[in-house]
């Protein structure tokens, strides 16, 4: 049995909040049924207090046992390997979560996370538009066609997939109901759930004891 | 033993020979003493012609012994498994491996990617350029301290980062010396030498094969 303890922030403001990839990880201990704790690094100063743990300042990290991994892609698949609710242990099945899981990093979200950094800096018409929607019409097109992405059943893949696909301004993106269709299926996967409403009470206890603070 | 095949495009132009990610593959396989063939499909129609092996309509992708795996980090983490040349077998060095090889694909070329493709549209002074130099800036302070990412050792990680990294857009960006001789260390490996001319050679040969059917 892992002890498995989730590292995220203490706060953030409400834009990011449901969205922190903490998410990610604590999804998929839920759909596991992994048992983690999660902790905390402090807001303030983030993009360089926990370089020593996280080279790039970013969150989640996952602490197994002992055993730090950074990333919440590696993450996930580090988890999925404990787990057959993530990720079957044929090797066919195996590959195909696999591949669909380096998909969603490597050829959705290297497009839609650059298309929305500069569509939120006020560059709403960016040069990566064009990418992005070929991108996210040959998913739509596999997703019309399957429900879910690998070994033909929920894997870590989609837990991943739906994650990258879910944000506001790439769900807007497009008209392709096939790919709404599988965002709106898997977010309203219980795990899914558990996961979002735990983050969000998290962020808001950490209102409160901020706005405490600040009346102390 | 595997049988692999790695396919690829049959011809491109000038610009990206040396760069197709074949390499990445073929790379692996030579470290990791690995016996493989190459086998193309056309370039004209890429975008289209194998949407049923790819459906991003990429290359490469790996046909292990009939299992097929698309995305180049997908296969080469299929490959890191099959010899330790490429990932150590024990959980904590194979974890840092993981977490360096996610890391290479999602936190740096989710970014050196489209900065390096507005670049050549056009927009050289683009609105991912500050977050590019924070990103490589981090790496560098990685690099300057030890010389391989993962495990204390070369692993499939060094691999494709430097295969990230050596993209002459990428490397010429900023003064970054300890990423520089990372660079020119991990290029300098027989294995990857190997790939490297492997791919030129076979890009001059089909030219010469298009030329010998222009003039039939």
């Amino acid at each position: 049995m892992s002890d498995l303890t989730i590292w995220t922030l203490d706060w953030v403001p409400q834009g990011p909040r449901g969205f922190v990839r903490d998410l990610r990880l604590a999804w998929a201990c839920e759909e596991a049924g992994l048992a983690y704790a999660v902790r905390t690094i402090p807001f303030e100063d983030r993009e360089t207090n926990h370089l020593d743990r996280q080279p790039f300042g970013q969150v989640p990290f996952l602490d197994d046992d002992g055993l730090e991994i950074f990333e919440s892609g590696a993450g996930l698949l580090h988890l999925a390997r404990q787990s057959e609710a993530l990720m079957p242990a044929d090797p066919r099945g195996a590959a195909e979560t696999l591949q669909w899981t380096i998909a969603a990093l490597n050829s959705i979200e290297t497009v839609s996370v650059p298309w929305w950094f500069l569509t939120i800096s006020g560059d709403a018409d960016n040069g990566l538009t064009g990418w992005l929607e070929q991108r996210l019409g040959h998913l739509e097109r596999v997703l019309g066609e399957r429900e879910w992405l690998a070994a033909g059943r929920f894997t870590v893949a989609d837990l991943l997939m739906a994650d990258v696909l879910r944000v506001p301004l790439v769900r807007a993106f497009g008209d392709r109901p096939a790919t709404e269709a599988y965002v709106s299926r898997t977010t309203q996967r219980p795990a899914f759930r558990k996961a979002h409403a735990d983050q969000l009470a998290r962020f808001e206890a950490a209102d409160r004891k901020r706005a405490g603070d600040g009346s102390a």
